[in-house]
C-alpha cells in the first residue's frame, strides 16, 4: 500500500464524509479497501436517515464489505474513517478482523482509540489492526468544523 | 417494573438465546421493553447466519426497537440481554439512550462493562443506563457452558 493508494482512499472516505453532511448527517465517511486495493464497501454516516444508532459510517461499510464476501470477517483488508472511530466501531474493527485502521482526525470528545475505552489496549480485546492516524487530518477537521458551526447558525 | 416483570423479561431473552444456539449461534439473547413493559423486539445472535459480526442480539434488538418506534433513541426503555453486553453493545446502548440495562452473566473474556473498556465508566461516554445484572444468571452460565462443551465434543 503506496502513500499515494492511502490518499486516494481517504479522499473517497472524506467524499462519503461530504455526502453524509449533504444529508443532515454528522459527516464522517468509511472505506473497506481489499489487500489488492480494491474498494469493497464506502458509506457515510446515516443513523438520523435510518432511524438507527448504530449506523456509524464504518458499521455500514463493514457490514456491507462482509456481505459482499459472505463472510463475518474482513482479514486482510484496510478501513478508511475520516474520524477516529467510537468505542462501537473500533470492536466491530476488532471483530471483523480488519488489518488496518487508518483514520483522518482524532476525536477527544468520542473516540475509542486514543481516548476513553481505548479498545485495542484492553486485555478483553482479542484482534488489533495496525493503526495509521493523521491522513488527510486537515480536510477532515475542517469538514466537521463547518457542519457545526453552520448548524450553530 | 417489578422483579416479576424483570424475570419474565429475561426468561424472554433466554429463549432468544436457545433459539440463536439452534442455529449454531453463540447463544446469547436481547430484549427491548417499554416503559409501559411491552417487548418491542427480541433478539438473538445471527452473525454467522447473516455474515455480520455486528449482528449481536443487542444490536438486532436495538435497531429492530428503533425503527418500529421511527427513532434512532430509547429513551425509557429498557434492553435485557443474557450476558453482559460487549464495547460494541454497551456503546450502542448509550448511544441509544436506553434508560436500563438487565443482564444475566458477567463476561470476564469480552465484557465491556465491568471489565475491559469499561464504556460507561469513560469520560467519552455521554448516556449510562441504570445497570442490574445477575438476574437469571445461573439459566444464562449454564446455557454457554452447555453450547460451548458440545461444540469442543
Amino acid at each position: 500500500m503506496t502513500s499515494k493508494d492511502a490518499i486516494s482512499h481517504m479522499a473517497r472516505a472524506l467524499s462519503e464524509a461530504e455526502g453524509a453532511a449533504a444529508r443532515g448527517e454528522v459527516p464522517i465517511g468509511a472505506v473497506v479497501v481489499s489487500a489488492e486495493g480494491r474498494v469493497m464497501a464506502a458509506a457515510g454516516n446515516r443513523t438520523r436517515e435510518l432511524n438507527d444508532p448504530t449506523a456509524h459510517a464504518e458499521m455500514l461499510a463493514i457490514r456491507a464489505a462482509c456481505a459482499e464476501i459472505g463472510d463475518e470477517r474482513l482479514v486482510s483488508c484496510s478501513l478508511y474513517v475520516t474520524l477516529e472511530p467510537c468505542p462501537m466501531c473500533a470492536a466491530a474493527i476488532s471483530f471483523a478482523r480488519l488489518k488496518r485502521l487508518y483514520y483522518a482526525a482524532s476525536d477527544p470528545k468520542g473516540g475509542g482509540i486514543e481516548q476513553g475505552a481505548r479498545i485495542f489496549s484492553q486485555p478483553t480485546c482479542h484482534h488489533s489492526p495496525e493503526i495509521y492516524p493523521g491522513i488527510m487530518e486537515a480536510e477532515a477537521v475542517a469538514l466537521l468544523r463547518d457542519f457545526f458551526a453552520a448548524r450553530r447558525d
